[in-house]
Formats: structure tokens, sequence, C-alpha cells
């Protein structure tokens, strides 16, 4: 078990009915006027957006909005936002969406105080040294950006879709009613899952040592994620369900699953990153598409823990190690079409001779990973891999 | 899945060698005189006094020691602590130990601002305003107090063992060295597992309805405990169990574990608190002979329940449900048994005739329980089940 720091201080309210407490919990920080985030408009269709709304009014709370993020949310909208901040003069910005709105509040917060290109933090050539408080309404769950430090963000001039974390970055408070996910389209709610399990991945195929109580955690988010988005995608409204999947992906990336371990691999996570900065696709068909091959690529490198994988998550008990290993990968591509997600490159009307160019664009962070280290050849193989 | 709130704002620094972290963590809330508090002198023969101390003084911090915190502490000695703290304007309190020593220098914290006897605020009848910041160097895993915000005293003149929370009793830092703990007696590793199991029984068996993703969190703890303090009662010094086993411990009760559940049962841990106020027997001995007479007792309350937990623990897999579950409490008496705990009150020395009496102090706070809710007969009839 490695050595850890863990701390994470955002503070979550979960559950039905829990959106109007936003307003009270932006007061309780004297925060009198927020820059409210949001994306193509979805929440003016729910209801969230009404509700919102009314909660600050009823807690005496400005705001300014800033809309239209998109899913791989873009460098120049967050610029966008920093500008209307600035002008503005908030004291908080407000995020209401899914982890593209949360990644660009993040870093709309940091750059609040920062007077150069908010992308020299991505480039690391400038550190933050303060940043604007963060509040926030969750309404998709995936990429438990609610209660982690981290922000995605693409800057699409230079093709790079890269990640950034700061403790500065934590939000201070998120609200997750589950039950506003269920107007979610069937295959946003299948990104849920294969986003979760991917998250844990990374983390579980790190390359550390054996650590039960860690392993023991990710499987059990795994499971409740496979589970529970097969009952979704047959009966969207289940609760029960959409509560499960919602706070598993909270869970699968909120810190607490890599304590122990190391900060995980996420070299799927970068090749992915790649396809769907070159690519409009989602960032969860890309992973589904990404992760198998990048199992079947590196897996001698830890059988054990493979072997593993296949026993706990399938109940794969037999055959030799390896044909147990092939066997869990081959499950997890049949799980992922169970949900109707792609599991091939050219599925997705990407061409052989276009590899070679996301292969360039990954290996600008080579090399990826801790498992396996990838320099461009290991990703051209495993887009190669993915291919069919 | 029940509405909740989380927020757990501690620091966590774990692993070897981190001790020495505690004068910085100290200096940096800009603290420059604490109250030390720890047991009976323990880490004065495995060093971590000298580690503290040292780190105190590298930081420039003063401090002031209290010690003799007694396993079950009792109110007396926390009164002395408050007015030792008072008496010399400390500004922080440094918990050197284990939950006893934790949740003493806890109640200390917010006794330095109250000018009554803190007993008040486990009778209910005061509410504190304000804490002293408590960090802490942890010595014996178990309670989980190191990074939650509860603290259970006794109030030995009235035979009172309580539990009292307050957001304001979270610690800022605590510290996690597993290597210190090598040199445990065996009882005390023992306790370590059947405290962190208990715990988490608390809270799977609260009268919830299923949650997948808490019930596997749960079963991942109890399966991780069960498998590491055997191999520590074989090998003291393997630290990757001891370091799996204090981690389990922690994350067994810092709040994740009950999200989206009610707060747990706790009928088992108040009937102990009972044992442990009236005989001078471990908190973890207590549990283990009354839990299993507690799952007796109730089962028929939710067999679905406690059959995934005979499946799930010990792969019982055959046989009717009640006998799938009969089995299942069976083999966790025989667990406790293999790690040489107490599994009768009989065994421990206490005669029939005091069964009555124990029943009655436990029933002060009747009813308890919310699995079922339990009075004075239901107690007494458990502790007839623990007898033999």
């Amino acid at each position: 078990m490695q050595n850890f720091v863990y701390k994470n201080p955002t503070k979550i309210i979960f559950g039905k009915d829990t959106i109007g407490e936003i307003g009270k919990e932006i007061k309780a920080k004297g925060i009198d006027k927020v820059l409210m985030i949001y994306g193509k408009g979805s929440i003016l269709k729910n209801g969230v957006y009404d509700k919102v709304i009314a909660s600050l009014k009823r807690n005496g709370i400005l705001h300014v909005e800033v809309k239209g993020v998109k899913s791989n949310p873009i460098l120049s909208k967050v610029k966008e936002a920093i500008e209307v901040g600035k002008r503005e003069g908030v004291q908080g910005i407000l995020a209401v969406g899914g982890g593209s709105v949360y990644d660009t509040s993040k870093i709309t917060s940091i750059g609040h105080y920062y007077n150069g290109d908010v992308w020299d933090f991505y480039e690391g050539k400038a550190k933050p040294q303060k940043a604007l408080p963060i509040f926030g309404v969750l309404t998709i769950s995936a990429t438990g950006s609610e209660m982690n430090s981290g922000a995605v963000i693409t800057n699409e001039e230079d093709n790079k879709k890269w990640g950034y974390g700061s403790p500065l970055l934590f939000p201070k408070v998120s609200i997750i009613d589950p039950s506003i996910q269920s107007t979610l389209p069937k295959k946003q709610t299948a990104n849920t899952a294969i986003d979760t399990m991917s998250h844990v991945f990374e983390l579980y195929f790190d390359g550390t040592n054996d650590v039960d109580i860690m392993r023991e955690y990710s499987e059990g988010i795994i499971r409740t994620a496979m589970k529970h988005v097969k009952v979704l995608l047959n009966n969207p409204n289940n609760y029960e369900s959409r509560a499960q999947l919602a706070w598993g992906a909270t869970l699968a990336l909120n810190g607490s699953n890599g304590t122990g371990r190391t900060f995980g691999d996420w070299s799927s996570h970068n090749i992915e990153h790649s396809l769907s900065a070159l690519y409009d696709i989602s960032h969860g068909e890309g992973l589904a598409i990404v992760f198998p091959a990048w199992m079947r690529y590196v897996y001698k490198g830890d059988m054990n823990v493979f072997e593993r994988f296949s026993e706990k998550i399938f109940n794969i008990t037999e055959g030799s190690k390896e044909e147990k290993i092939l066997k869990g990968i081959d499950s997890l591509k049949e799980f992922y079409k169970s949900i109707n997600a792609p599991t091939s490159l050219k599925e997705i009307g990407i061409k052989e001779d276009e590899l070679e160019n996301i292969a360039e664009n990954a290996a600008m962070l080579e090399p990826l990973g801790t498992f396996k280290k990838l320099y461009k050849d290991d990703i051209l193989e495993i887009l190669k891999m993915a291919y069919e």
C-alpha cells in the first residue's frame, strides 16, 4: 500500500427534491452574486433551471449567466465565462449541469484571479493561487467532477483535450438529485456507467501491488454500475437504480478509490481524449472502445489483477489464467454491446488511415500510463486493436 | 436510498514514517501551543512520543501534556484536560493514541469554550458553539474516531457510556502510520478487526432497503478485515496487512459507509457500552459477544439482508434461507473464536444474575436500534442469548 494524503472538503447534498437547497448554501458563504454556468438548455426543459432560479431568489442572490457549454468543453467558453465573471464582479460560480459544466466552472474559478491565459495551468507555465468558490447542481452523473479537484478542457485551437487538477478546484457544495436524470437519453445513461467503470479501471489497473481494501471498493462500484445501468435502460424512472448509479459515479472518482494506490494509469483516458478532441464522439463511447483494447495490449504486465477482475466481475473461474483473462476482456466488450455502446473505432466511422493521426495526438503526452508506459507505437497498436 | 448530506473535512496523512509531519500541519494552522493528550504510556516505549515531540520542536510549537487516558475513557479525565487547556491557554489539541485518546480530545475541544459541565452535551442540555482544532496521531486503529465527528465517553459516576456527535469534532488532520501498530498485543489487533466489522454491521443491518452500492462497500471492508487480521495474528509485522486493516477501520466509520442508509442501528453498540461501563472489558471483546446474539434475536426482521451476509461473507449458498442465515451467524462466532475473541458473557466471568442489571443500564437509552426497536425485555433476551 502506498503512502497517501487524502482530503476531500466537498459537501454533498444527495437525494430527491434537494435542488432547492442551493441558494441557502451559497448564502451561507456570504455570497450575493454568482456566475451561473450551464449547457445547451436541457435544464430549461426538465425544470432544473426554474428550481435553481427560485432558490437563488428566495435567498436574495443575484446571478449572471453563461450558457452553451457543450460536452468535451472548450477553452473559448471558459474564457468567455472568465470575462463575464470579471466584468460582473461575481463572488462565486454556480455550475448547473454535468461534468463539462463543472469543469468549465472550475477553470473559470481560477481564471478569475489570473491575468494570463488559463491554458498556462495545463501547460505547467503557471500555478493558480486563488479561486472563486464553486457550487453545483449536478444533472448528469459520470465524471465525478462534482466531488473532485480535476477539470478536463479541450483547447480546440491546438486539438488538446487535457486534464488539470488543483485542491482549489474542489466544489464547496454539490447537490445531486438523481431523480432529474430520469429524463436523460438512454445513451447518456449508458455513458454514466461506462465512464464510472472506466474511472475505476484506471485506478484498479494501475500497476500497484494488490491492495484488497481498494480492490474490493472498486469491484463493488463496477458491479453496482453494471447491474443498475441495465435496470435503467429498461426503466429510466427507477429511482433506486438511478441513485445508486449516480452515487457510484461520484465515489468512483472522489479520491477515496485511489487511496493507497498510485494516482492511476489514465492512458486509456488520454487516448480517448484524443479521440474526442478530434472527432465529435462522447467520452463514454470512446472509453467503451479504447479500454478493452488497452486491456488486451497490456494484461501480461500483471496477470494476477486481470485474473481477479475476470473472477470478481464476471464470475469466470474456469480455464487457465490467460484464458480467464481473455474471457474477462471479451465479457466486458459483450457487456458494452449489451448496453448499446460502440466497441470499435470502425463502428463510429473512423477510417483506418486516421489512426496514425490519433496516435500522434495522444503521444503529445507520452509516455502515457503507469501500468505500462506507452509511446506512440504502443498507442497505435492499441488503436489498431480497437479498430474492429 | 435515503437522502443524505455528506461532508468530511478531515485530512488524512497515511503511511510509513509520516508521524514527523504533525508539527508542520499544526504550524500551518497558525498554532503555537497545543494540549497533547495521550494514554498510559505505550507511546513512550514505541518511539511515537519522541517522534511527535521532535516534530513539535522543529516547528516551534509549545505543548503541555495530559496523560493517563484509559480505554473506555472517562469524564473526569476530560474535565482534567479541559482545566489544563484553559489554564495554559492552548490553541489546539493534539491527540496521540487510539480512539479513547481521540474521544477525550474531542470533548475537551468543545469543553474549552463551554463553562458548564460537558456532560450536558451528552444529555442534550447544551450545544457546543465552538471547538479548539484537533490534530491527531493514531496509534491503534479501531474506532474510526480519527476521521469522524463522534466521541464516546463514560460518565463513571452515573455508569453511562454514551456517544455524542457534532461536526465541530472532525479532526483537522490525522496521521495514520500503520507500521507503529506492529507492536500491539495480539488481543488489540483482533479488537481492531472486531470493532471495524461491528461498525460495518451497524450500518449494514440498519433496516434500510437494499442499497447495493453501500452493501458492496461494507462487504469489502468486512472481508478485508477478516482476511488481514488473520495474517497479522501470525505475523504482526506484515505492513501490507497492517495498512489494509488500519484503513479499513477508518473507512468503516468515516461517514461514507453510511451514505444512503439510515444512520445505522447501533443497538449492539449500546448494549456493549453498558457492558464496558459496568465491567472492565474491552469494547471489541464486548462486541464479539453481543453482535451474534443480536443477529440471532432480530434476523427475522429482514431475512434478505442476513441471507446476503451469509453468502457474501461466508460463501454459504446451500440450504433454506433460514438455514443459511443461522449458518452465517454461527460462522461469525467461529471466526471470532478463531481470532481468540470471547463469544459468551459467561466466558468473561459475568454471572447470569447480573444480566438484569446490564439490561437496565442499556435501557436508559431505550428504545435502541432502527432494525428492530429494542426495549429492556428485548435487551435482556439478547444478553441471555449471549450468555453461553
